[in-house]
Order: structure tokens, then sequence, then C-alpha cells
């Protein structure tokens, strides 16, 4: 089974399934999400980060890729049965730590020839990775002549909120489909908190979207553990005047 | 197979694919849509209503939930071979009669524990109740342990329009993506028709999109088989100034 | 294996899905896109050329059909071990050349009944069409009834630049969802080139999008070999105030 997770929009991912059914016929695909915030490396990995673990042992095409066409290497992150391969801009390493069990990952150079094109290296560098890792098998990634373990890669951690007894501050890693602005602040901090202030507006904590009238705003553990600014059937970043990148101060209201 | 609809955008639906093919790496998955009209049940069974019955026997995952986190209960609705997982909110029912030979269905509620998280229970309630329902098989479900049948549950009929001799009433029903309004006139009101007034402005009645010039007005029966109101190469919603829910009054012009 | 592409967007796409797995529930489907340029079938014609080649032995199922419901033919273009099954506007023809090895397509017409709607053929008649195809196999297309040779049918090739000693005159023939102005000036007229005047403006040419700070403009060679004008993380199409169909003139400036 290989993944596919991008910023490519369409038809350009069309080119690297192509690719891949090539290389193996039989090969299973699965798209995670082609429209990832485009060469928004941080929010590819907070991403797969996310819904990676969901997955079964798979090779994982992750391309996200401001660089295409300099010399960053190619990598493949070995994460116990997975494998992630993408470019060597730390976007990987968030995901693979999330799908190790005790979050030691191994990673690897994949030695590419030049590449058809200096624009498309998911089509003419990683997808032919991610096939050629996917047919010699993630155990046994190292056999493979084109794949060296290197020491020296770009590493990336998201970045941790910072907790005071009362408050914490942290920052909105990203806005999702539906609006809510997800923090880094983890869910833990509004455990028997029934109101906090966010940026010193005053909002109830809720179990549920539906937890206040439809319009409203609310604070919500998501899915993903994080703490989220939310509005019932409407959208929390326009609401919290919240964006990306945007800090967050929340305070636990007695 | 299992189908996958829902309003969830990206990348959220990939954590149910996850979900689904840890409980069974065989099983086969294919996407309906994930961009239904957000959080609008009435759009989600219209056209999954459509949709569906042109599908061999499969278990449908169909996820637009408003009231997700409350104690709606999670159902199982089955009709013939196929089986319908879905929140109690009446999203299901529409495509289920469509899908049965006599449009009699069965409900069972699908009893789940205490999910994951109260805003995801798309992965963390329905795709694990679908994969279940995939796995005992669509025959066999009521010897599952979690589904009971249950004689009370939301049901959800679309509205039907009113016809009298040369007026029907109706409403749209949804605008598709092309701009068409789809009402739920039923399209044998244009047969041997000419020309129609839509809220009074009169239009030709077409066979195609190119019975009329580009850029013009025209009334057809769609693929659904309902009026819909349409421009050629253009948007109809914009050109009659109809949205979903709005009414519609069609006046057969002789 | 059926690839498909469309410009229907969604959820039209999933009722040629149920149709070709209710004709065969092993088929193996593959999207290209669904969101191709609308009623656009000289854009379709570019990204499915530039798509398809990727692919292993398939049927390709390509519906951007304006003139649906009207009495133009369904094709079946056969290209080696490729067929494309689409209506007979040209857009199958770009596509079906660049598959085959010697640029020799074999074309058919496919009969079809009357079918269920006038506005959706994708559904009714073309993915019906493909099924059939995929069933009695590539090689074997003629001996099925519904198929017969055809001499005439519409071709559509993409216009070609014409280049002088240091100029090129040119078209854009698509943008892409990175607001890449995709020219049909060939690569090689950039050979060699540090700078050119692109409609009078002269811009560096570039390897690569990081060839040049951020937010600055570009000129390069695109992963479909022609020369497309970009910004490095920004907007070509913005920038250079180009939109599909406009003429360029890319002079060589020494």
């Amino acid at each position: 089974m290989i993944t596919l997770s991008s910023d490519f929009g369409s038809p350009y991912p069309a080119a690297m399934r192509g690719v891949l059914l090539s290389a193996d016929p039989q090969v299973r695909l699965v798209d995670v999400a082609h429209d990832l915030p485009r060469q928004d490396v941080r929010a590819a990995a907070f991403w797969t980060r996310f819904v990676l673990p969901e997955f079964p042992p798979a090779v994982h095409l992750l391309v996200v890729d401001p660089g295409v066409g300099t010399d960053r290497a190619a990598l493949v992150v070995r994460a116990g049965d997975h494998a992630i391969v993408a470019p060597d801009n730390g976007v990987a390493l968030p995901a693979a730590r999330a799908l190790a069990v005790d979050s030691s990952v191994e990673v690897f150079a994949y030695d590419y020839d030049d590449p058809a094109s200096n624009t498309f290296h998911g089509r003419d560098v990683f997808a032919p990775a991610a096939a050629a890792v996917h047919g010699v098998g993630v155990s046994r990634v190292e056999e493979f002549d084109s794949v060296s373990p290197v020491d020296e890669y770009v590493d990336l951690r998201l970045p941790v909120s910072e907790t005071t007894d009362r408050t914490a501050y942290g920052e909105v890693l990203v806005v999702d489909d539906f609006g809510n602005a997800i923090t880094n602040v983890p869910g833990a901090f509004l455990t028997e908190v029934e109101r906090v202030r966010v940026n010193g507006e005053s909002v109830p904590v809720g179990d549920s979207f539906a937890s206040v009238a439809e319009g409203e705003r609310l604070v919500t553990v998501g899915s993903h553990g994080n703490v989220e600014c939310d509005v019932n059937r409407g959208r929390g970043d326009e609401a919290f005047g919240l964006s990306a990148g945007d800090t967050v101060r929340i305070e636990r209201v007695e």
C-alpha cells in the first residue's frame, strides 16, 4: 500500500499515480490529500502526523517541496513497518515519530539521477522512490543500492505551547476546512474548565460543537487532542480572528 | 466494497480511509464525495439518493453529522444487499429507500462505546461501524452484537412538489457544481411543453443544454429525473436568482 | 484498469464509478481529475496528453463534453495498448497520439442507444462504453458489435508556436493550480538563454522556481517540456497578466 499526500492540487497527482502504477500495476494506492496548504511544510507535517497513524503499514509518499529543483536530498524515513518518502525539509519527521512505537526513526537518503524536470520531482524523483521502496519492502530498505543511512537531515518539530498554572501560550498550527483554528495547546489544559479567555475574550469550553447555540463560539478539544477555537456550524477562524501562525493566549476563568 | 460520503472536505476523510484499511487491508474503498454541502442533511440525502443506486452491493459510509458529539444514535440502514452506516438524522433514509427494491428498509442502532473524540465520529464511530458491518456481511448484520433493530429513528423525506393542471409549486433541492438549480418538480411536468414561466419569467424548455444558444437560460429534465433551471455553458443559479431551499413556481405556457 | 477524467466536479463522477463497478466489481479505477477546466476541450486535451502517458495500459474514460445531448458521436480511440473513450469533439486525440508509439491511432465509433438522460452522458453513454471496452479488451475492440471504425471525426491539435531566430510567438495553453502560465513554446527555445522578454518585459530564465527570490518572476521549462511563466512561491498568471488563450511573445535577450 502506498499513500499519497501533496500540495499539488489537480491534475498533477495523477502523474504520480501513473508512475506508481507503471512500476507495479497491482500496488494499492490511497490518497490522503492533495490540497495540503501550498508549500507549507509545517501544515503538511501537522496533517500527516494526524492522519498517517490511522493507516496499516504502508509506504507514504509525501511531497510538499518548496525547494524543488534545488539540491536538497530525497529521504526515506522508516518508522517501524511504515516508511515515508519525502524531500529533506523536515516534513516527514513529525508523522514518522508518531508512526514509530518509541518515536525512533531511521533516516535514509535516496540517491536519484538527474531528473526529467526541475519543477515536478513528485513525478520524477519521489514517486519512483516510493515505488522502489514499496518494491523492495520497508524492512529491507537498506539492501537497496540507492539508499544509504544519513545522520544529517533537516528536522522539524511542531512548536510546543508553554503553560503556566492558569495560562497557555500557544500558536495556531492550521485552520481546517471547517474554519476550526487548531492550536498546539494540549487538550488536557481544558480538563474541568468551563470557561476560558482566548486572547482576552471570554468563551465557553464545550464537549462538542453542539454544546453552544448555532453561530456561537466555543473552545473544545479536537480529534487531534489539541485545543481548537470553533463556532458551532460556523467558522472559528473568522469569529476569533485567527490564522495559521498566530499566537494564542488561553486563560482559565474560575 | 465500502463507499465514503461526507462533508469533511480534506484531509479528514483520509483518517476514515486509514481506519477502514486498518480493519481490513483488502477492503475496496470508493469515494462518492467529501464536499457535500456542509452540515446540510437534506442535500446529502438528495445526492446519495441520486448516486448510490448506481453501485453494486456495498456498505455505504455516509457522514453528514451536525449533531456530532451529542447522544444521537449511529444507524445501520439495510436496503436489500446494501447497508448505509450514518448518524440518526435522517440522512440515510432517502438513499436507502432508493436502494431497496420495494422501498422497504430495515433500521438498526449501532451501539458504540465512548469515542476517542466528540468532534470526529466519522473516524471514531462511523468508520469502525462500517468496517464491522462489512466484516460480518450485510445479510448478517443482526447477528452482530453491537447492532439491534430499532423502531424509532429520525426519518427524512425530501419535499415533494405540488402540481396542478398548469402549474408546479416546488423547491430548489440543491445547486450543483455547474450552477444548475435542481428542483423537486418531476420531469414529467415538462412532457410536450415548449415553454414555461419560472417564477414569472418565460424560458424555453430544452432537451439538452445545447438546445439554446451559449449563455441562454433553459429549463430541462436533469439526469436525476427532476426539472432543473440551467444556462447553456453558464450558471443557472445566478441567471435565475435561485439557491437551495428557494421556492419555484413553474407554469406551462401554451 | 480504467482511468477517469472529467470536468464534472462533484459528486457526478461517483455515478460513473458506480456504473463502472456495477459492470465489473473487480475493475481497477484510478481518478485522473474531475476538475478539468469546465467545458474546455483544449485544456482537457492538454492535461490528458500530459498525464495519461505516465499510466500502464488502460482504458481512459475522458468526458469533457459541451455537446452533451446533441447527436455528436461517442468514440473509442485506440493507441497501442491504451484506449480512450470520449465524445467526438477532438478531446481524445492529443493524448491518444502521445500514447501511441508512432502517433498512429485508430478511431472507432461507439454506437449507443437512446440514453437515460440528455445531460449526463458520462453516466449513461461513456461509462457503459468504457466498461464494455474494458470487458472485451483493448486489442479486440473491433470484435465488439457496437464498435465500428470511422474515418471522419473531429480532430484537435493543440496550437504550435512559431519561432524565429530570437523570438517565439506562442500562446498560453492552460494555467495550472499553482498559477503557472503554461505556454506552447518548446522548452528548447530557452537552451543556454539567461534572460528573455515576455510580451516586452524582461525576466530571468531559471532552472527551477528557487533560482529566483521568493515572489520574483521567472520563465522556466515545466515538467511538460514547455516554457512556463512563473513566480517563485507565487502566481505567474497574475504577475505576468496571462490567462489561458492569451498570446505570448518571448524574445531572447543577449
